[in-house]
């Protein structure tokens, strides 16, 4: 049996991937009227009196609404609020296994912006968090700065920052490996979507200064056609030379690529066109942007892409679980950039001078450490 | 320490009464290539051609919203959404606890009708019921009439239909009791607000042909002002000889009085007045419409209260969690009067003709058979 069948047929075995389970007991007449009536009005009438007590006496303490309106769902597009579903419990279900943080899937038969944006704000007060998932761009962009601002708990998109900030360890490594600075680097961002400008806008705000942006049309600039509104904005900080021309023309003499894209659209040619010693993140899946053996050859340092039978997988959820946990924990108010920035950091620092290569820049999705240690650099900025 | 102490102690303990967990392992890769990508795909889309594929591959199937907006909270009034979230999750304990069915709160921070309208069909696609809660009325009857024709899952006011099914239970067997039939009954129901309306709505659903609603201002009827529109509608199927007066002046002669109101507002003297054998349902929380002992010696024959420390617990806990047990085994698109006199029925079997007496008329909360019945009466309805 494939992964496929065999993903198939648990799903239906599960009938589910969650549940919601008691943290009372409820088994005799005191416990009812504990758990419930009469009891229960105590809480209530205390949160009654201050709101903030909800964070004492309700789960809003440590859970995570899994928000999407099925607009861009994994590599299968617009498929819709019902057929989302599977998706979003997998991220509940990566949520409590990896970080402890009890998550649950609000799907949404929605895609109008300022339903979604109206539906989250009333939906809130059961949340410690928000994690927006798989919407479109640029709808994403504008319903999460919304968000941020109509809101008191954190609003995270994690298509975009959860990439953005595991991208970004992997940079930080992957220099170190390749012996460069920021300051030197010029980068290639393929793929102007939500992962896309997420990824420049992080990479931007940690130091490097050159990044030029591609789509399917080629490099992206102040006069390219079509551009939406936030990929004008991103005109403003990026390609700040004006070049024109094709992802190849792009990158000659780069030293990262970053793929968000399309399967096998990076060639040997392009790859040996670039600064020595290139770095580049195939993200495409489950079909990279170039195969990780084909890019070595033609004179790559590093390779990584998101699957997990290659090295380097870039894989999010080093970072949603830990950045959630300690968002709750410490109570914050909203993911910031320096809290982006220091999640980066944390997780790059996990992989050991001693253990650090060319074939090792990020710590694997199963290292213990991760949540805990991510969740601390939150914490540490709150 | 009194019972409060330590429900306040115990939510502060809690922290939340709710968990989401995991039903499938993610402990390696392979797990995490099924129940996450690229496995789950397979499951997005087989929904995606077929959306009512969403009861085999998700939560769906087996998970009910515990929706309610704050604005009448047990007997605290309108404390908003925050401070009702322990009651909302005390809910969600109980549904799994005593139905296994899963459930989370979703407390609205909104008191518009409409807005909770559109909210709540917004977040439809992940469950499989709603379960109305504590909501003002009238807003409660239109909220719920309208979602009804939205949705085509089941949605289901506990606070007058759950209520007003446990009645139906406890008259039916009290009946049996004092020895009338439905048909010679007069009954007042005290009380005009969601409880009280859907009460007297399932009663004459039932068969009973004589019911007077009555609220502070005495007997309802056609020409009693500042009636809402709810109120109005039962005027054509209530009081249609067109008595007016006092509470006082309903119970003469009556048989049965329900009260849904306010504390120590029945006196002996009214018991008194009423037809020999009569039958009361005092429920007003925490302190009844009149002591169960004050009642009884002025001449009651059948007391049931909402306490737990008196006999006859009118308790909504041996209802919702078996009707939407039911409801979504069954796929139900809707709960429908049959199916709330079904219920009624299936409660008021549970007390044996040998244990059936004026002290014993209906089953105990934590009967275990309690749900299963309900549910299969409300599957053979299906």
């Amino acid at each position: 049996m494939t992964t496929n069948e065999k993903a198939l047929e648990l799903h239906k075995e599960w009938n589910g991937k969650i549940d919601t389970t008691s943290k009372c007991r409820v088994a005799t007449r005191e416990d009812l009227s504990i758990a419930y009536t009469p009891g229960v009005a105590e809480p209530c009438k205390v949160i009654a009196e201050d709101p903030g007590a909800a964070y004492q006496y309700t789960i809003k303490a440590n859970t995570v609404a899994v928000v999407s309106d099925g607009s861009a769902v994994l590599g299968l597009g617009n498929i819709g609020p019902y057929a989302a579903m599977p998706v979003m419990e997998g991220k509940a279900v990566l949520f409590k296994e990896f970080g402890g943080v009890n998550a649950f899937p609000i799907c949404l038969d929605t895609q109008d912006t300022e339903e979604i944006i109206r539906t989250v704000v009333n939906i809130a007060p059961a949340f410690g968090g928000i994690n927006l998932e798989d919407i479109s761009a640029p709808r994403c962009f504008e319903i999460e700065r919304r968000l941020k601002e109509l809101l008191d708990i954190p609003v995270f998109h994690d298509d975009q920052h959860g990439t953005a900030i595991v991208v970004l360890a992997g940079i930080i490594n992957a220099l170190k490996v390749v012996k460069k600075t920021k300051e030197e680097c010029h980068i290639v961002v393929n793929g102007a979507g939500s992962a896309g400008v997420a990824i420049t806008k992080l990479l931007l705000t940690y130091g490097f200064q050159d990044v030029v942006m591609c789509d399917k049309s080629g490099i992206l600039s102040k006069s390219s056609p079509d551009l939406n509104w936030m990929q004008k904005e991103m005109m403003e900080v990026t390609n700040l030379s004006g070049k024109t021309g094709t992802l190849a023309d792009a990158l000659k003499g780069a030293d990262i690529f970053i793929g968000v894209s399309a399967p096998n659209i990076v060639t040997s040619e392009m790859v040996a066109s670039m600064n020595h010693d290139s770095i580049l993140f195939a993200m495409a899946n489950p079909v990279p942007e170039i195969m990780p053996d084909v890019a070595k050859a033609a004179g790559a340092k590093v390779v990584g892409t998101g699957r997990s039978d290659f090295p380097n997988q870039v894989n999010n959820v080093v970072a949603f679980p830990g950045i959630f946990k300690g968002a709750l924990e410490g109570r914050a108010k909203q993911i910031t950039e320096e809290m982006k920035l220091a999640a980066a950091d944390a997780i790059a620092s996990l992989v050991s001078p001693e253990d650090l290569n060319e074939n090792n820049i990020l710590p694997e999705a199963f290292d213990p450490r991760v949540a805990d240690v991510v969740s601390n650099a939150i914490k540490s900025l709150i």
